[in-house]
C-alpha cells in the first residue's frame, strides 16, 4: 500500500485523511504539535524547518506532500537528496514561498498580472507610486498568508516597518510592489496536475474576502460560464505546467473592471477556495490531491449541483460555548448544510471550520450557507 | 467535544471516522484486533465478548455504538448499567440478533412478513414443508449474516447438522422457518432514528444478492417512485419506532411477485444497502449515524444524482497483487467512479471494498460502477 506523508498538522491534511482513508492510502502526518486538526493521522511532532525531523519522518514513506508551503528550501532539497519524492518539488514550490520570484516568472511565462516592481528602498515604492495615480499594494515576498504581510499603501511611509527590517536584515531584500487593482471581484482557479501531466480544472468559483481572509465561495463564479471559465481554466494550466506543479494548485485571480483576469496568488496545495468540492463536486480536491501527488489518474471535476457555497466558521464562538455547542440549533435549522470543523479552539479570526451548502438556486443555496454557519457567531 | 466509541473494526467502523472527522466529533473504536480496517481510530484492542474490556472501552466514551451486532446481551446491559448510553439499545439489538424474536414482533407489530414458524425437530420442520408446497428457507437464529446460517431446503435431512448441534446444545433451541417467498427482486430501505424520535429515510433500493452475499446496489429502486416507496419507508419507519431503534436501521424486503413487500432482515447499523450514500445522497448513512447516535438532528436524504449505482469489490484479485495496484488502470478508464477500500488483504468471498458511481442514466451508471469494480477481480 503506497504512504502519502504529509508535513503540516493543519486542516487541510486534516481533511485528505478521510478520502486517503476511502481510497486505502496510507496517510501519515508529522505534526507542529499534539492536538493538531490532522493529529488521528500524526506519526510524528516535529518542526518542519529541522531536517533532521523530516528526513526522519520521511524515510518510511513513499511520497511527500504538504499542508502549506513553509518548509525551507534546504529542507526540500535535503529530502529530495536523501531519495524522497517530494510532490510539489521544491523548484515548484519556490514560487508558492517568494511572490517576487513567482511575479517574475509569470511574466517571464507572458501570463497577466498586475504591474509590479521590486522595492529595496523608501525611494523605489514612491518612484512607482508616482507612477499609480498614488497608491499601490506592498506584500512581504515571503511568509505571508490570509491578508498578513499585505498592505494598501499612499505613501513609503506606511511600510515603514518593513523597510527598517530589510535595513537590519542586511541581505539586501526587496518588497513586491504591485499596483492597486480596480476589480470587479476575485476569483480563483483550482486544477490538479500528476506528475506524467494530467490535469484537471474545477468550475472557476467567486472568492468573498473579508480583511484579507477568504469568508465565501461561490462555485461556480456567478456569469463566468463561457470566456471567464476558459481563461480562468487555460491560466492555471499555464500556470501548473510552466511552473512544474504537482497536486493541486490554486490561483487567485482578480476579475478586473476592464474585464481581464490578473494573477494575485498561488498556492500549491488545496485552498480555501476549493473546500466546496467536499461536498459539490464528483472529486473533492483533497481526494485529488492525494491521486495527483502518487501519480494516480484524477477524478472527474463535474459539479453535483447547479450551485455551491462555502461559508467559513471564523473566529467562533466569543462566550466559551465550543462549535459542537451549537450543532442541535444548526443542523435542526439547516438538513442540507455539510458542517466540517477542523478539531480548533475557538480564537478570534481563526478558521475553525465551514459550511458546504449545494443546490439549485444560487440565493437559496447563498442563505443557507450563511445562515448555518452564523450560528458559530456569537453576536 | 462529544465522543463516540464504536465496538468493532471493521469496515463500517472505518467509514464512520470520515463522518466524525469532518463533523469535529472524537471517535474511538475497540477493534478485534490490530490492523483492523478501522484501526486509524482503534484506542483499544479487544474482545466484544469481555465485559471487562467492553467496559474499560467505554468508560471514556459518551455514547456506545456498533460496527456489528455480535455483542451479547449480557455485555450490553453491564455497559448499561454502568451508565454508559449504548445506541441502538439492549432492547432493539435483541431483534437484530435473534431472527426467532424478530418474527415474533414484527408480526404483533403487523408488519409483512413471510409465512413462518419454529422447528425444534425434524417433525416440524417437515409439517412445514408438506404445507409449503415442499420448500421452505430455514434459518439458525443467531449468528448468521451474508448467507451464512440460512438454507433453501426440500426436506428436513438438508439440515440435520443444524437439529443435531441443537440436541447437543441442549438448551431447547429452535431454528427458523420461513416459506420461500416467490420473489420478483430484493429491495432494502434504510432509515435513521434519533432517540428524541426523529426519522429520515433514503430512497428504497434494489439490492442484488450474489451467492447471499449483496453484489449490487442501485439507488432509487427502479420504477419504485410512487406506492413502492412509500410503502417501504412506512414499514421501516414502523419498525424503527416499533423496535426502539435508534441510528441507522437497514430493512431488507421482498418484493413479491404478486406485488408485495414482506420485512426479509433487519441490520441495526450502517449497511451495505446504503453505501451508495457516500456519494449518491446530501447525507451518508455513516454521517447519520453519527449524528443519530449523538441525537442531532438528522441530515437531509436526498439524492445528489437521479441515479446511484453500488457494486462491490469481493474476493479480489488471485494473482497477489493489491487493489491499489489496480489504481491505475481503473481510475484512468473511470474518472467517475468512488473507490472505497476497506484496508483488507484479498481472500475469496471476501468484502474488501465498493465502488459507487452516481449519474444521470442508469444504464451507463450500472455499466461504470461494474466495469470499475472488474478491475480488481482476476478473471
Amino acid at each position: 500500500m503506497p504512504r502519502v506523508g504529509v508535513i503540516g498538522g493543519g486542516q487541510l491534511a486534516r481533511m485528505m485523511v478521510p478520502e486517503a482513508l476511502e481510497l486505502g492510502i496510507e496517510i501519515r502526518v508529522l505534526a507542529e504539535a499534539e492536538g493538531a486538526p490532522a493529529s488521528i493521522a500524526a506519526t510524528a511532532v516535529g518542526d518542519y524547518r529541522d531536517v533532521d525531523a523530516v528526513l526522519s519522518f520521511a524515510a518510511d514513506v513513499d511520497v511527500v506532500t504538504f499542508d502549506h508551503e513553509h518548509v525551507p528550501q534546504h529542507v526540500l532539497r535535503a529530502l529530495e537528496d536523501s531519495g524522497t519524492v517530494v510532490r510539489p518539488g521544491p523548484d515548484a514550490l519556490l514560487y508558492a514561498q517568494d511572490k517576487i520570484l513567482m511575479r517574475r516568472r509569470l511574466q517571464e511565462l507572458g501570463l497577466p498580472v498586475p504591474e509590479w516592481t521590486t522595492a529595496s528602498s523608501p525611494e523605489d515604492l514612491e518612484r512607482f507610486l508616482a507612477d499609480h495615480g498614488g497608491s499601490a499594494v506592498v506584500k512581504t515576498p515571503r511568509g505571508g498568508y490570509d491578508g498578513k504581510g499585505v498592505r494598501v499603501v499612499r505613501a513609503a511611509a506606511d511600510v515603514a516597518d518593513w523597510f527598517a527590517a530589510l535595513d537590519e536584515d542586511g541581505n539586501g531584500g526587496e518588497l513586491l510592489v504591485e499596483e492597486l487593482v480596480a476589480f470587479r471581484r476575485e476569483l480563483a482557479q483550482l486544477v490538479a496536475r500528476r506528475p506524467s501531466g494530467q490535469i484537471e480544472a474545477w468550475p472557476v468559483v467567486e472568492t468573498i474576502q473579508r480583511d484579507g481572509v477568504c469568508a465565501e465561495v461561490l462555485a461556480p463564479a456567478p456569469a463566468s460560464a463561457g470566456r471567464v471559465a476558459d481563461v480562468a481554466a487555460q491560466i492555471a494550466v499555464d500556470v501548473a505546467e510552466g511552473l512544474g506543479v504537482t497536486g493541486v494548485l490554486a490561483v487567485e485571480l482578480f476579475e478586473t473592471d476592464d474585464d481581464r483576469l490578473l494573477v494575485n496568488e498561488l498556492a500549491m496545495r488545496p485552498h480555501n477556495s476549493g473546500h466546496w468540492t467536499q461536498n459539490g463536486s464528483t472529486t473533492s480536491q483533497f481526494e485529488q490531491h492525494v491521486r495527483a501527488v502518487l501519480d494516480l489518474p484524477l477524478g472527474a471535476t463535474g459539479t453535483v449541483a447547479p450551485w455551491s457555497v462555502m461559508v467559513n466558521v471564523l473566529g467562533g464562538p466569543t462566550d466559551g460555548s465550543a462549535l459542537v455547542d451549537h450543532y442541535p440549533a444548526m443542523l435542526d435549522r439547516h438538513p442540507t448544510a455539510k458542517m466540517h470543523a477542523y478539531g480548533k479552539s475557538p480564537r478570534p479570526g481563526r478558521k475553525l471550520g465551514h459550511v458546504n451548502v449545494a443546490g439549485e438556486e444560487l440565493d437559496q443555496v447563498v442563505y443557507e450557507a450563511r445562515a448555518a454557519a452564523a450560528f458559530f457567531t456569537t453576536p
